[in-house]
């Protein structure tokens, strides 16, 4: 049954989760250590509505729907084969009725859901503005790593505006763009509450950088202790275990 | 000779670096290791003219110069008697012809000093925005750690505007309000390139942030490896007595 479930090129990966699987295409997109934290990272509550932009695999709700069963999660993705192969891992998981994928764009998204619909939004949008160059800008890598089909303030727009007043946006993001991010965030009345830099080693600079911001919330901000991710023998650490296994 | 330098409630520390000494009065106000991290922090080229904004006792370029010997030094204090007491630092330390402490308001240094003239400004301002029920708010103390006398927003404009283009300036201050200092340093043209957060140990959140930003520099921010200053067993941790001696 699992074969006839796949297309060419594409993969079934055993998340180690509530036996929850994914599908993935490598030659599209796999998805990366930054999701797996990002969706360790963020929390919703029961009866929670999570919006997750540009969700690609559908990996972040996959994975938060195992830690929060009692939270609805929407995925949105633009590219309609990644929208579709989600919507498969979202079948093959047994999780229709908790993960809802929909196609469409991040710049329509209150449109399609209506203002104000969700308690949540994540996003682990593409890092990097530098788009000049670029061979294949159409290629599904190319628009998950590059500003191409959506910029941070397109992301920064859409979370506020689909966003409850109150409601949390988790976003994962590269730390040289940070004063970019907390400028935008705070355009959009996205006030960040809470930020966790991630060191490849403790010895290193931050590769990545964990925010999350509250619509409409008070200024003050929590710089939680370092994620360090190898230990001094390029082994884990024992935390990221427990972040992905916890 | 040196007792007739100190007034009533004052004492000379030895600051442990090139024989340097500063006299401090404890019931105004002594540096912390926030002044220490600062001027480890912060850095000058020979020949380079450097700002320190609310110098206290002048701690900041005392132990700036003994590391940078080549570039000259500004302290500018708006309390007389902090003023006084931080000259007769400098003085301790034959340090005349490299440090001058300046008796005047932050708000107006552009028009003490001149615009754009100077290389580098360092700043350790009052943290705390929440001035309401202070028992004495003219006292040294509540004005070092409270916006009683300069706002964050009046440190940084003073600091754009005494910066040339392309000037540095370093600051240390707390992570709770660190979306704040982005946003206002961006709406001077400051841009923040380096940041460090410095957590008491490694299983806690920041307690400081050190701050380097460039007038009207590029977009690109670095997120140095975090400092924590204490090891497991309480003590402090080599790379701290580093940062001191070093």
């Amino acid at each position: 049954m699992q074969d006839s479930f796949l297309k060419d090129g594409e993969r079934i990966d055993d998340l180690q989760r509530n036996g929850y699987r994914i599908i993935q295409n490598p030659q599209c997109f796999c998805f990366g250590i930054d999701a797996v934290l990002l969706s360790a990272f963020a929390f919703a509550s029961d009866g929670e509505k999570v919006l997750d932009l540009g969700t690609g695999t559908g990996i972040v709700p996959i994975l938060m729907s195992a830690r929060y069963p009692g939270a609805r999660f929407t995925g949105l993705e633009i590219q309609p084969k990644m929208a579709e192969m989600a919507s498969r891992s979202v079948v093959l998981n047994g999780l229709p009725d908790k993960i809802e994928i929909v196609e469409g764009d991040i710049k329509k998204a209150s449109e399609i859901f209506g203002a104000a619909a969700f308690d949540v939004v994540t996003a682990n949008p593409p890092y990097m503005n530098e788009n000049h160059g670029l061979k294949n800008p159409s290629e599904p890598k190319a628009i998950a790593r590059h500003e191409i089909l959506c910029t941070l303030g397109d992301v920064l727009k859409a979370s506020a505006a689909c966003l409850k007043t109150g409601g949390k946006l988790f976003m994962v993001h590269r730390p040289h763009r940070l004063a970019e991010i907390i400028e935008k965030m705070k355009m959009y009345r996205l006030e960040p509450k809470v930020i966790r830099m991630v060191h490849p080693h403790e010895d290193e600079e931050a590769k990545m950088v964990l925010i999350q911001a509250v619509l409409g919330g008070g200024s003050w901000l929590k710089v939680e202790k370092p994620l360090i991710i190898y230990d001094s023998e390029g082994n884990y650490k024992k935390k990221i275990h427990d972040i992905y296994e916890g």
